[in-house]
């Protein structure tokens, strides 16, 4: 089954908004089973609206739009479908209720305008929207149905959970869909598509799909296999993720959502262990990925954003002879920010990174992107240089992710 | 002159990335004076490559393409593009010289897959791609071009601006756009439409045109004026906001590109005065937002994540007491580290943190949200308590914007 996404305003056109509605709800019809062919953004005007809707009717089983339904002039959407499908504009009485106690809840007096909203086409089925105050429709034209949402992200995504959803599992018929993500680090993606050429035909024999999602927080191979057991399914990409840990199984750290934050995260949780931070050139960002997510007090000490030679001699204790005669970013002076990481702030590991993020900086043999990156437990310790590239922002992500990556290869094999 | 953007890659059509190049280019191609008509996405397959660049360039003079040129046998678009147009893969010289660059810094090899990306379509203008391995390709048919490039939103943005921006300014006739942002913070975004209803009037009847766009960091106000003289176009604007700087100038920190970490700074830097940041709740993020910039290390002496009472209390001085008496997240605690942060950085100012983030840590009397943020100099300083929302991230973000632009106004004051 083929579905399409339209999304409707000109506040998408000018890139005064990212279309984030359109991804939320392309993995949701995935997910369902649909096969999502385009994905259209458009203006406010019913002539585009009217061309986008009956072209995209002619190529889909399925069209989902959104945006375009609110109470003021340059809200096209339900007029150009209503005048589309034919019927009359009618009051929908539920809707109007529905209004009626948003309007009451907020102490806010009911205008006409505001009543107008519950009037929908009476070619449609409507949908109720329990959170805003713009009804859904579904149209039905031929074998295919129309249906339109709100444009608020709440809004949307309530409807189609709690109406639209169930329309679709009454009125289609899916094949079984199972997907999986398996989330490597560390191999440049010519590496790794060469290193999975032979996996690649394995996964055609068995019409597996495969696609890599690269990203400085590493490369994301998403694996969707379509049928109609969803149990034959899940066993064939259980195949799958065996055959690729063995072609690339050191470079694996994650499946599905799992981020190395979030990796390295809870494998400290799992060993009731510590962590603490001492950066220069990512200036904080290591820090700030841990501590983005919740509950990270149990296993994140603290850090320090050690920018001055300063900061490293009088809070670090790194010898000011070591900044003197190796610069700070050097070997010596990153091990010594991990023994002064661990001593600190008394934690289990330590990531210590110093590196010469760009533009400016450069020395004599250490060109910008230069970067030393240590990481410790009490035991042991290991420090690396790494030459990253001009951009000072894709530098700072690539030092961060490294750092958690080297983090947990030290992890496994304590 | 209609533009549309095309962006190609399965991993939009199953909603695993969100599309954040088709508002940057819009955004782009509107200032450059297009009226952008539609965004379209599309999967990997050579039909729907051919049959969306078909259908597009017949009604428009320019659509911009993102994504499918990487090395990997899921990438479709040029050897489509090669066909459509017609032509014979060629090997580009200066982009393979590129290519060997990149792969040298890094001290890769150069594999076969990793040459090819350096074949392009006899039929196309390249465009050099100084961050990445795959060149972007310029097309011509009848009066439209087709421009097309790499969907990593990096190599896409800068390859924009180096070859496409100037390449358009060649070769299309466009008309006369100004745009101006307002940056403003501390003012919710109805109280601000309030004070602006007399102010819109004043721009409708000079057709500016004005969008307000919130976020975390502060709204942004966007004045767009369009006509045919540049100059006079900017005169207005600049009528525009002297009017606005009468109604809301307090609230005003920055214009355009400015942000509360860039506004920071360069007042910093004009003064030759230092920062230091002491972090509990934000983790970090408010290092990364002022080290993410530049020449950051004239201005910013380090930072603390002080996630543990014990760091608070060692490396910050914080005493046992406060910590006891009034809790980690209070008045006199963020008071102690403002003092802290003075003396250990030795810097001119500081700021300092405390809040519960969520979606855990609340305690009797203190709800999730609960933030204080202090910002002092050597002779003063300024503690602000704050009810924050429920969310982790929005929590984060709003804390370290609203703690920058309190030590704008603490700096205004001094």
């Amino acid at each position: 089954m083929r579905a399409s996404i339209l999304t409707i305003g000109d506040e998408l056109l000018i890139g005064q908004v990212i279309d984030t509605n359109s991804a939320w709800l392309a993995d949701s019809l995935s997910e369902l089973g649909f096969e999502v062919t385009k994905i259209l953004s458009i203006s406010d005007s019913s002539q585009a609206i009217a061309e986008a809707v009956k072209e995209l009717m002619g190529q889909s089983d399925l069209v989902i739009s959104t945006g375009g339904l609110g109470p003021t002039s340059d809200d096209r959407t339900k007029p150009t479908l209503c005048e589309l499908f034919g019927g009359q504009l009618m009051l929908h009485a539920p809707s109007l209720s529905l209004i009626e106690q948003i309007f009451h809840k907020r102490g806010l007096p009911l205008t006409e305008t505001n009543k107008n909203q519950a009037l929908i086409p009476s070619s449609c089925t409507p949908i109720l929207n329990y959170h805003g105050t713009a009804p859904g429709m579904i149209f039905r034209k031929g074998n295919c149905f129309l249906i339109s949402l709100p444009g608020v992200p709440f809004e949307m995504k309530n409807m189609f959970t709690e109406g639209v959803r169930p329309f679709i599992e009454q009125n289609f018929t899916l094949p079984a869909i199972v997907r999986l993500n398996v989330n490597t680090f560390g191999i440049p993606e010519s590496f790794l598509s060469d290193k999975l050429k032979d996996f690649e035909k394995f996964l055609a024999d068995r019409s597996i799909a495969l696609a890599y999602l690269p990203s400085p927080s590493g490369i994301r191979l998403r694996l969707t296999a379509t049928g109609d057991n969803k149990g034959r399914l899940s066993n064939l990409l259980d195949m799958a993720v065996n055959e690729l840990k063995g072609l690339v199984g050191e470079n694996i750290f994650g499946f599905n959502d799992e981020t190395l934050p979030s990796v390295v995260s809870k494998k400290l949780r799992g060993k009731n262990e510590t962590l603490a931070v001492a950066e220069s050139c990512t200036g904080g960002y290591i820090s700030h990925l841990i501590t983005q997510l919740p509950g990270s007090s149990d296993i994140y000490k603290g850090g320090i954003v050690a920018y001055s030679n300063e900061i490293k001699q009088n809070v670090l204790g790194v010898s000011h002879d070591l900044l003197i005669s190796h610069g700070a970013v050097s070997q010596p002076v990153v091990e010594a920010m991990l023994d002064g990481t661990l001593r600190v702030f008394q934690s289990d590991y330590a990531i210590a990174v110093s590196g010469i993020a760009g533009p400016t900086g450069a020395t004599a043999g250490k060109p910008v992107g230069t970067t030393w990156i240590g990481v410790a437990s009490r035991e042991t310790r290991r420090v690396e240089l790494y030459a990253f590239g001009n951009l000072r922002e894709v530098n700072i992500q690539r030092a961060a992710y490294t750092a958690l990556y080297q983090l947990l290869k030290l992890m496994d094999k304590d």
